[in-house]
């Protein structure tokens, strides 16, 4: 045995589910599925109950579970029925559990039964997954699909995967991530053979566009044609349930990127760490000087969120971190690197860091085309000795151009009076009007800390080291 | 009369050559007539002698004269014949004169009579300008041509718009100016009717490609091809006596703006100055206290110039300040402006306006795509865990990026270090590696000047100011 498959059967050894989580997890799931029982027959609806997920296909991972029961009810009921009477009826039925309110394509129920999460889920029973018109719909047959084509050797090639992509922060299809999902990841295995063979394949032959069609469903001469149609979709595997969908839709260049890369380190020198993070938590006073000894700046917006669905949060959240940062480099700055913390709960926060959160007080700045009318009247009576006006106006090929004084000569500065106007997104941007943000320096690390917990340290410590953990030459 | 034609009848009244002007100039004339036919006819060479230029047309302009004699040789003796015997006749003929030896595509002779400066060219005969095989050779018709269109009227207005072009900078066709020939002056004025409206037309209808067709020898509807063929070159005068020459190939980009830039000026505010500069030359302690005054920083380069012609000079010196403005872009300095000075004789210095002579030690830098082999491998062992490296590698899109110690973080060092091996043209690469350059900062203008002389301040003291002296709103 080689050294990868003797790390390889220790990493499975770990994560691979004991006989006595495979006893709860049923438990668990009988609980659910009686009280689903008993409400059906009470409301006289005929309906199916089904395990769905990573339990159902035996894929899941050893303490890290949550159960997917989805209640199947006839089509015939109607779209409205499901997403009230249907929704309803599950929510009656766990009413005695901790429940809260979850929304996908439609509202669902999560409950916590013995420290496990589950998810019930109304759905419609079909025949034919072409007729599904959302993603619930189809799962049943994505489950069957999956169980019909994996073997035990399989199963913890899947486990494998989906651990290894877990720790290098690439797994999960939330918007979050924005990653491989757990179907996804079965595909894969099933398409490839083993959790080494999707290594290899994703270091040799993996590109941007790349298509993996496990059923052929499309010749090969028309898989241009198919990457066209997923454009700005790197990774496009269709689904072996309904080839008009991209299962890897999610996927995005960083994640596929990521996981290119972490599979050529991990098969040039595999170690527990592709599986295992060793997350110590920092201090303070560990990431203070941390990020002090870097010779660049760094700057925070804090904000409260306002209540969204995590998606949604993370949709918004992202978009505006982005749209903060052309609002820096449109002024002058120089964006390193930029990202979004958020608990999910009651705050958020940008992280930039700027090569210097201070520049020049001028700029060169390009005007209109000289023979370009009005344009050129107007550049020219704005800046010709005017106090703007630093040197020039002067002529460059066919262009006027200037050397002005810049608006904002600090980052800090513009994103206080700017940030609002240009940046956010529309619902971000309603939210903070009516509530507040602050813009904060290196030195106010400790007031943002001592008001968003202990969390945002983790995150500006591996924002800030940025070199994955997993990299190594 | 309005007010623009009291202002340019009195501008006329100035620079309109005095009757005693032309009879000294016409002297000057017979005085190396004579000295010709002499030598033509010791040498028994048959050969006409003819007066070109601006005093052959009559617009030339008051205390800014030269003569332009050409000796024009019957074409059967040949173009080798021409540039030796033919030039050898010129050069005996002028002996005794103060004799400079001249280039242009021909060797002739530049002597000086009573402060007169007089180009003695020898060039061929011909019945036909499309025979023509040189600029000289082509002369004659240009004289004859523009001699048939002009009345007083029009010579009047040639001499307007010739002092100012002068007076703006762009007159003049040798490489240093990349501006306007006196002969495409007078075709201007010849096409559009006087000094006025020329400066209506550029004002108002003069963009890139324009072309003017004099003698209509193309269909209006070809103009755009003949614009295609002559790209690059953004003015476009069918030459009236060779419909494939381009009159105004040498105008620059920068040339053509300006003048269309100071007639819109000078039909909305007319003034003298459009005409007569005042040149105040600046004292060092002026052109320090400019200079310290901007927020930017300047870096020259002073060397010795090799012995080349002023338009071969002047070639690769711009050639070579524009190299040396990208190296310092490469390497990451912000250059606002640039240019180049010379005297033609024994210095020349580079200037360089930056927005900061010294810059961030650091700087983000992009490799290559993750799934890219070898370069991908490459770059992770250059970066990962290398001193080189400041933060990173991590993964931006599919590219893998590095924050990294800059090469250089000052301008003057990146110049002392690498302006031979980059940058300057081939020709001054290697005069430098004989001599020497020297890399000087804002506080060694003192020695720059005791060095190369004051004429370098007045230069300085314009790049420096850079607004054109005639802009005004």
């Amino acid at each position: 045995m080689g050294r990868e498959e003797a790390l390889e059967a220790e990493v499975l050894r770990k994560i691979k589910p004991k006989p006595e989580e495979y006893v709860k997890v049923r438990n668990v799931y009988e609980k659910i599925r009686e009280l689903l029982e008993v409400a059906l027959e009470r409301e006289g609806i005929v309906a199916e109950i089904e395990l769905e997920g990573s339990v159902a296909k035996d894929t899941w991972i050893s303490d890290d579970v949550d159960l997917d029961v989805f209640v199947l009810y006839p089509k015939d009921l109607g779209r409205e029925w499901l997403k009230t009477h249907g929704f309803r009826i599950i929510l009656e039925a766990t009413k005695n559990l901790p429940q809260t309110i979850a929304y996908a394509e439609h509202p669902y129920v999560k409950v916590t039964v013995d420290n496990i999460e589950v998810d019930v889920v109304p759905a419609f029973k079909l025949k034919d997954p072409l007729e599904a018109e959302t993603v619930v719909d189809r799962t049943p047959f994505h489950t069957k699909y999956v169980i019909s084509k994996l073997n035990e050797k399989l199963k913890d090639n899947v486990r494998l995967l989906k651990k290894f992509m877990k720790t290098i922060g690439v797994y999960g299809a939330e918007i979050r991530t924005s990653g491989f999902s757990g179907y996804l990841v079965e595909l894969l295995i099933i398409y490839y053979g083993s959790f080494r063979k999707v290594l290899e394949a994703s270091s040799e032959t993996w590109k941007p566009g790349i298509v993996i069609d496990i059923e052929k469903y499309f010749r090969k001469k028309d898989l241009p044609k198919i990457a066209e149609k997923f454009q700005n979709q790197p990774l496009i595997v269709i689904d072996p349930v309904d080839y008009r969908r991209n299962v890897a839709a999610a996927v995005s260049p960083k994640s596929m990127a990521t996981f290119i890369a972490a599979s050529k380190t991990y098969l040039r020198s595999p170690s527990e760490s592709f599986f295992f993070k060793v997350e110590v938590k920092p201090t303070l006073a560990e990431v203070v000087k941390l990020i002090s000894s870097k010779p660049y700046d760094y700057v925070f917006v804090l904000f409260p969120i306002p209540k969204k669905s995590p998606d949604i949060l993370w949709g918004f959240l992202r978009k505006s971190v982005k749209g903060v940062k052309s609002l820096l480099e449109k002024f002058g700055f120089n964006v390193l690197d930029y990202d979004v913390w958020c608990d999910e709960r009651k705050y958020g926060v940008f992280v930039f860091e700027l090569e210097s959160e201070r520049i020049s007080d001028f700029v060169k700045s390009e005007g209109p085309l000289v023979f370009s009318e009005p344009n050129s009247s107007r550049f020219l009576s704005k800046y010709v000795g005017s106090e703007l006006t630093i040197a020039g106006p002067w002529i460059e090929d066919f262009k006027w151009v200037v050397i002005r004084k810049r608006k904002f000569s600090r980052a800090s500065d513009l994103l206080k009076e700017r940030l609002l106007e240009h940046g956010v997104s529309h619902v971000l941007q309603e939210h903070l009007r009516k509530t507040w943000f602050k813009v904060l320096l290196k030195e106010d690390l400790k007031y943002i800390v001592e008001m968003v917990g202990y969390d945002f340290l983790s995150f500006l410590r591996n924002f800030a080291e940025k070199k994955p953990e997993w990299l190594r030459i």
